[in-house]
Parts: structure tokens; C-alpha cells; sequence
């Protein structure tokens, strides 16, 4: 019998190599609750579960908002448009409100990086980290190692190659702190203004040529281009930034055989990655979204639905 | 004992008699339900239905919501501006993304005519067209096939006069097809500027005078002025088509006496019809809301709940 | 066995000493729900709630949804954005379409004062004043009656002051009518400007001078500084108004030993209120926001849910 000793989920930082294993073996015995007949199981009825976006998203608020109701939970959906923001309340005053409504969780996405975890030592409630600025996001990192684990049957071991933005990226530093801890071996590549100087500290290799970078890889990593939080200094122009860092089956070809290419969405097709990628057969793209919803029922379920036996 | 044998409901142009009055009967089995002391059945438990919508609706959706909800269905809402739309990725992209988290049914409204018809052929999901573009909205129609077949106790026969801008309007598309196949005679009004010049080879006529158009007949349906869908050009002028085609009681006088007066809202009073019209005793917009979540109802119960024996 | 004879809940004004005895009575008796395990009970299942908000809420609406929820009935929120609003549809038409779904409750927050009152005329459901305009905002009220004698033990006799623009605030409206008739002494504090002349009418005292107006009271009940909602003329300036009725521990020296200070939320921290007294010891700002829940339910149970035995 294994337990979830944390009332948040707040980064990878915090999980150590069993947390994540047991989150992921919880994921794979709620995995297939998705894919019943009647996908909802009685597991946390009675449970208030608010999702508080700031930033808009249709992934991430709908993968949380399925994985609550097929656990039967009750969700409750804020925005930051709809909401008391837009009359100057500050974010601890908001949140101190709604856990004066005894929710159990706090799912919140903020651009501030370290707002859930100013909320996790103000609140009584759990919080759920769904993407701090550029800090962390660790359900998607979550999901992406379990769909690693179930391509390969292990993590361990595996070389990772991660292409993009790596600077301006939560889904990135989650990702390399997870796959590190979990025993992967992680390069990282892009643009020099995109890859942040110290970033070998924490224990990844650096190729900025894409090419080098996926060779002989068992996982290549796409990130997005966040085009909406660049700054145009640091941007080497779309095109050049596609030609170059863009996935395309020619850069690919020095990978392993059976590579998967991973990817958070939204894409932009024709920058970070080509179609014939995206939509080939080495793509586990849309298996990273449905495991999105497993990883997030077990998260909603390890957190307050009671340790696994 | 008959079945409904689609995955999809795109248009009325997919549906046979038989099928139109399948639904028709189911819905007329299942509009009880909403008038309970507790509106509730366990039919649709476990099933999740998105409810996408990228146009504004306030009765559209809140009636697949009631639908969905009173038949125990978990229901998640989107709409583009909260979306991954707003990030440049492309609908069938987003949709891929919806389908990998397991929904039975996913509830499209879009701008553009044939969008639910492109997320059908790519989607495992059954995909409900709630209005696209200039096409189709076939849960409309349905739901005046079912006003008028209550009314009146039958549908073929009958004589239907539609009025108002029919070459931008989905609602007479898809009614024109629906009446014309369940056997009723369709009579088209409007300005001549809004009337496609083919019109005919749907079965129809038309004829230009209001007046003229209503005469004798059992049912007039009104279309709303989309002033916001108008390219200036072809529109004459708001108070001249008031006058002229603005349903009034002294335009109405020549149509049978028990002739009921339909709109498909929000109603603009004193443009398509005066208030006299709409709040007077021919008026059956308000039973057209209330049947709208009985057939929606129908709807989701043909599409995913099993066939009707 | 007494009973709730009450279609709507409109306004304090249609409230009998009794009715609100028997709403604080009924959501004692619920309150105890939101700090279960399992925080729901069936006694609403199968019954609609519309939530319809005009202007922008976090906490009213979250804590209605929340109230719903708990007890088992289905909402459906609608937003003046996302509506026929934008196509020109009246209020009372839109309300009279919302009806024809056969809702049993709909809760309106609306700029207008008087809009629910509108609409509790017209529609068969029952009609929740959310906040309409600057007339009323009776759960509000009701919260804070429950909080005050959950606090002190009883209402009447106790001196209560309230502080800030009481010509524009539905709270205080609201707060006045509950507070004088259930026996409490209400004397109201603020710039001159913001004292309706007549209020005397009311059955409160005017102070002008804060510091006069706290002495020996029980209660001190702040108002939101509505910056969106002064007229330019008649604001004295943030800093000038913050100084001189800003509660600070300072100004509150003056009062009973054990008094209490409640605010509706959100604060403008620094404004009509210290940080000091917000988070102090004598502050009961969030027992608001937890009683508002269990306020809200009594008064879903009491108008749809049958009377209290």
C-alpha cells in the first residue's frame, strides 16, 4: 500500500520517483473508466473541484473538467474575465472567497509564475499548478511520462530530445525535471537565445543543431511556439525558425526507428512541427490528450479521493 | 420496432420521413419529462456531450444543456473565445483534441457552412450541427416539424408560408427541406434581393407579396432579420421591410383561421413581426422553446442512448 | 411547521420577520452539509436553476452554483456576453424563452433595479434577486443578518453601523430594511454626499463623523468603494476617502469590545478598510462567504425544494 502524502500538486519539483510512479500506475487503472460504456464511477461524489483559468484554454480546462465529472466530482468553472479581477481584488483575497465555500480542490492556471504556490500556503484546499507563467506545469509533464511509459514500457534509460523554446517554456522544465528524476537521459535544442545558460545544472545536454539533436533518440519532445509571449528580440523570424527547428521527417531520420514524437498543442502546423509528422505513424500526439484525462482523474483522486491500497 | 441509423445529425437533407418521424415520436415520449416535479432520468448517465459553440446562442444552448442534463448526461461548454481558437489552431485540430478525451457527442455551432459535416468524417464522436454558416440548423426544423405537427395533428397537407431574408437563412434551409419531404406545401416570401433565384428546384414558391404569400395558409413561419449577417447592399432599409413584410394582424387577416404564427427568436418586434402578432393567440413561438429541449432530448437519446423499440 | 409563501425572493422589503427567521433557521440547518466528506444531498435532484448574470461576479454566482450543487439540482449559467443580448433580444423576452425550458429557479443579477421584479411578474419559475441595479440584494442581507446572529446570538438590540456610499449600494438597501426589522439600531456613515437625504425615512440615524458613527456599536458592516459606479462628481477622491472613512484599527477603537466587521467583498484593501482590520481578530469577512452558501441554499430549499417541517 502506497500514499499521496501532498495536499497540492504544485510542480515536479516537489514529486519524487515514487509520487510519479504511483501516479502513473493510478492513471492506467482509471485509464479505461474513459472508454466504458458509462464512463463515471461514484469515486468522488459529493466533491467540489474549481477551475480557475486565467489564461484561456481548451485542453488543459476541459481535460481537468472531464476527469472530475467522470469521477463524479462537482466542478465549477471561473475565469479571470468573468470574475471579481476585473474589479481589483487581489488573487490571495479571491481565492481566500471561494475556500470560504469549502471546495476540496483548486485547479488554477495563472501567468505568474509561483501563484499556486502562494495559494497552497494561504488555502486549506488542495491546489492543482495547471501551467504557472513560465514555471511549471506538471500534469502535462505527467501525462507525457506515462504516455512515454506506455509506448516503451519504461522511462528509464530512454533518450529524450526536447526542441523549442526551452527558456519560455513550463511544459519544458517540468518535463526535464520529471524525465531526470524518472532516469531518462534528456537533450535539449533550439535557437541559443532560446536556451537558457545554465541549463546543464540541471542535467540535461544541449545540441542547438536539430539534426544532431534527435539522433538516435527514443523520444523527440516538440514545445509550441508561444508566439504571444515572445518578445521580438529573442525571435528568430517564423520562417527561419521552421525551416530550421521545424520537425520534419528529413530532420528526424538519424532517430531511432520506433521514436514517438510528443507534442502539448495547440500546434502550429508548419512551424514546430510539419503535418507529415504531426499526422504520421511515429506521432502519439492525441494519445498524450486522452492520457491527459487519466493522469488528471488520478491526480483529483490521489488528492482527495483517499491513498491507494 | 425502429432504429436510427446515424451517427451524425448534420441536416435534414440526411434524413428520411421515416427518420423525421422517428424523432418526432421520441421527442413527443420524452416532453413529459421536463414538466415532472423532478425532471430527471437515468437514460443518458455516464455519456458526455461538449457543447462547442463559436457563435453567440443563449436558447440554443441552454436548451441542449437542459437536454443534455435532464437525461443525466455530463455536459462540458466552449466557446471559441475562451479556446485554443484564439491560439491559431485549426478546427479539426481542436476537434482531434476534443475526440481523444472520449466524448459520445460533440454539439457544433460555426460560422462556416460544412463545418460539422468536415468533424463527422474525422470524428469517431457523433457530431450534432446546432447552426452552421448559411447551411443548415436541422434541430430547428425539427423542433417546428414537432410545433406544427402538435398544433395541427399532422404536417403533410398543410400549407406553410416562410417569410423573410431566405437566401442567408439556415433555419428556412433546413424547414424548407423538412416540411417539403413530411408533404407539406412551402410558400417563400421576401424581398426579391432575398430570394435565391433557384429557390424553385426545393419544391417551393414563391411569392413576393406578403399578403399574397400568407393567404389560406395553416402555418407562417418568420425568419429573424440578421442584421448583423446583412451586407448592406442587399438589405432595404429596416423600417421599409417593416412595413412591407413585417408580420402584422392586417397582413395576417387572409390566412386560415386557426393558422399559427412561428419564429425561430430572438425576435426583433416591430421589424419581422409586430408584438401584437407574437404576443397574440395565433403566436406559438414559446411552445417552439419548450419542444426545443424535447426533440434535442430525442436527439441525444437516438444518437447515443440506444434505439427506440 | 411553518411555510415559505413566497413565489420569488425579490427583495428584503416583501420579507416578514417571520420569513427571514425561517430562512436563517433552514440554512443553520444546511450549513453543516458544505463541511462533510461528501458534500451533497439529493434534495434538489431533478430541479433547473438558470444563473443569469448581467454584470461580472465571482462570489455571489460561484456561491449560488455551489448552493445548487450541493444539493443535487442541475444549473445552467448564462452571461450577458454569451447571449441573445448581443442580437437585441428584450430581457423580458429572453426571460419568457428561458421559462418555455421550464426551469424551476432563476437567479438574475442585473444593472436594473427592478429587472427581477419584472420578470417574477411574467415567468411561472421562481425569480432570485441576485443584485438588480442599486435597489436590492437580499442574499447579500440575509448572509449577513445570519452571520450576525450566529456571532452575537440574536439581532435585536444590537447596534449596527454602516459605512460608506449608502445612496448607491443594494447592499446597504438591503441590509437597512433586514436589519431595522428585525429589531436591530442601524445609524449609516459616509460622505455627505453619498447619504440619501430621506434616509431618516428609513428608520436609521446619520453620523457623519465615522469615528462618532462606531461608538459602541456591535457591528460595523463596510461597503464596497463601487469605483465602476460613482459619478465623478460625486467621488471626494480614493486617498481623501480612504483617510478620513477607511476602517482602521484607529477609527474602530471607539466600539464594543467584541465587535464584529463584515464586509460583502471584494475589498478594496488600503480604501474602505486597513489590511489590519481585514485579516484582525475581529473580522468576520469570510464566516460571510461561508454563511452565503448555506443562505443560498435555505433559499433554493425554501422556494422549490417544499416547506420546512
Amino acid at each position: 500500500m502506497r500514499k499521496f502524502e501532498h495536499k497540492d500538486l504544485l510542480g515536479m519539483e516537489q514529486l519524487s520517483v515514487e509520487d510519479i510512479e504511483l501516479i502513473l500506475d493510478t492513471a492506467e487503472s482509471l485509464k479505461e473508466i474513459s472508454t466504458r460504456d458509462i464512463k463515471k464511477v461514484p469515486t468522488l461524489r459529493g466533491k467540489s473541484v474549481i477551475n480557475f483559468f486565467y489564461e484561456p484554454s481548451t485542453r488543459t480546462r476541459t481535460s481537468f473538467e472531464m476527469a472530475a465529472k467522470r469521477l463524479s466530482a462537482d466542478t465549477v468553472s471561473l475565469s479571470a474575465s468573468g470574475s471579481s479581477m476585473v474589479k481589483g481584488e487581489t488573487l490571495v483575497d479571491t481565492a481566500r472567497n471561494l475556500q470560504a465555500m469549502n471546495p476540496d480542490l483548486i485547479v488554477l492556471r495563472h501567468s505568474s509564475s509561483g501563484a499556486p504556490h502562494l495559494l497552497a500556503r494561504e488555502l486549506k484546499a488542495g491546489i492543482i499548478n495547471a501551467g504557472d507563467g513560465i514555471n511549471e506545469h506538471p500534469t502535462q509533464a505527467l501525462l507525457d511520462l506515462y504516455t512515454i511509459r506506455e509506448k516503451k514500457g519504461k522511462i528509464k534509460g530512454l533518450k529524450v530530445a526536447i526542441i523549442g523554446d526551452i527558456s519560455h517554456s513550463r511544459v519544458a522544465r517540468s518535463n526535464i525535471i520529471g524525465l531526470t528524476r524518472m532516469g531518462a537521459e534528456v537533450t535539449v535544442s533550439g535557437p541559443p537565445t532560446m536556451i537558457p545558460v545554465d541549463i546543464e545544472t540541471l542535467g540535461v545536454r544541449v545540441v542547438h543543431d536539430p539534426v544532431e539533436a534527435v539522433k538516435k533518440k527514443d523520444v523527440i519532445m516538440l514545445l509550441r511556439m508561444q508566439l504571444e509571449r515572445q518578445s521580438k528580440a529573442l525571435f528568430p523570424g517564423l520562417r527561419e525558425y521552421a525551416s530550421f527547428f521545424g520537425l520534419s521527417m528529413d530532420v528526424m531520420k538519424g532517430a531511432k526507428d520506433d521514436v514517438i514524437v510528443m507534442h502539448p498543442g495547440p500546434m502550429n502546423r508548419g512551424v514546430e512541427i510539419t503535418s507529415e509528422v504531426a499526422d504520421g505513424p511515429y506521432s502519439v500526439i492525441l494519445d498524450q490528450v486522452t492520457n491527459g484525462v487519466a493522469v488528471r482523474m488520478a491526480i483529483l483522486y490521489l488528492l482527495i479521493g483517499g491513498s491507494k491500497e
